[in-house]
């Protein structure tokens, strides 16, 4: 499956081969940007991982800021649909209790998936070099998964589920760090960690109820 | 000064223009690193950075591997001295409040230092692929961080100092993992973030007492 929100050049999606193909090459572009990184990648190798020359990588993704793109916004999607049973985050966040359950859902996914855990930590943090082309994409989304989290605790806080010495104004970007924090511990030793009991543990310490 | 753990070869450390020159190139790899990751710089490059030859950072590192265990050696001794008065971390956790206060610290002078920052985010992040040549010392050094963690808790638990719902099995890692993340979105989004205040909070979430 193609992501319908990046358009394919030269009318792509509508050849079943062409989709097939592209779809291809976003997932290996995944497993390679995951392993080496996003600089270290080139298009050359890229081509080689995905099985294609470099003119038929071109003809899909012109550039390695294109492929790029197309691979982050493919995790999103993957997010989602692993996330929520609505599919989408900003509206499981009306709900506190089923948006952290859906979190713990996502980091039990990706628990069995370490390329997805990989491609994130290696692309977040080399992108916060000032000259990455992925900065401004990871900028904006900490930014919305951060009130997301807001609107999640805002929903708790007005049902009294929150315990009485929790600040809730500094726990968006401290749960999002400490789940970002696990994914490098957990790859570098996996028997060491296990992410979504780590969450549970951490949502135990702020709210009443028990997430579902 | 150069770091005493890591030899030089042919016996520089015994002429203070060749100890000179070590600490700055280990100073400009440390930049370098820290911008483009380890496997973006090329010896070429990071002699250039240095100013000095090729043939001249040979001399001080052999390959790219030794510039990069002194460049980890020395943000470890950096850290330590600005951790805690007695210069240690393993010590200072034998008092709970001590650690964690001496962890405040860190994080307020990591915070004028982005550099510092930075390099830590790419290096721990890439070093989580298989064949990296630092992660060995990025699985040693989360295990011993997460042990010390685990002392200092023990201290403040033995003291009645924990908060009654917090079960203090999943702490270390968390508390590490937050950090780590908090630096990611730190470098994205500086307005947004601050970390010394955030930990501060997350302490208050699970301690009783203010920490010093």
């Amino acid at each position: 499956m193609s992501d319908p929100t990046v358009p394919a050049p030269n009318g792509a999606r509508n050849y079943p081969k062409g989709e097939r193909r592209r779809a291809q090459i976003i997932e290996a572009a995944f497993t390679a940007f995951g392993q080496v990184g996003y600089r270290n990648a080139s298009m050359v190798q890229l081509a080689a991982a995905c099985g294609v020359s470099r003119a038929g990588l071109l003809h899909h993704f012109p550039t390695k800021e294109a492929l790029l793109e197309a691979v982050l916004a493919q995790r999103e999607l993957q997010d989602d649909a692993h996330f929520f049973n609505s599919g989408a985050a900003a509206q499981a966040a009306e709900d506190g209790l089923e948006y952290f359950a859906g979190l713990i859902r996502l980091l039990a996914h990706n628990q069995e998936n370490p390329t997805i855990v990989s491609l994130f930590a290696v692309l977040s943090s080399e992108a916060t070099a000032p000259d990455h082309p992925a900065r401004p994409y990871f900028v904006a989304r900490y930014d919305r998964v951060r009130r997301e989290a807001q609107t999640a605790l805002e929903n708790l806080s007005r049902r009294g589920l929150l315990r009485s010495h929790v600040d809730a104004e500094y726990l968006p970007a401290s749960l999002l760090a400490m789940i970002d924090g696990l994914q490098v511990q957990w790859l570098l030793d996996p028997q060491a960690i296990d992410m979504p009991t780590q969450l549970r543990a951490r949502l135990r310490e702020i709210i009443h109820a028990e997430i579902p």
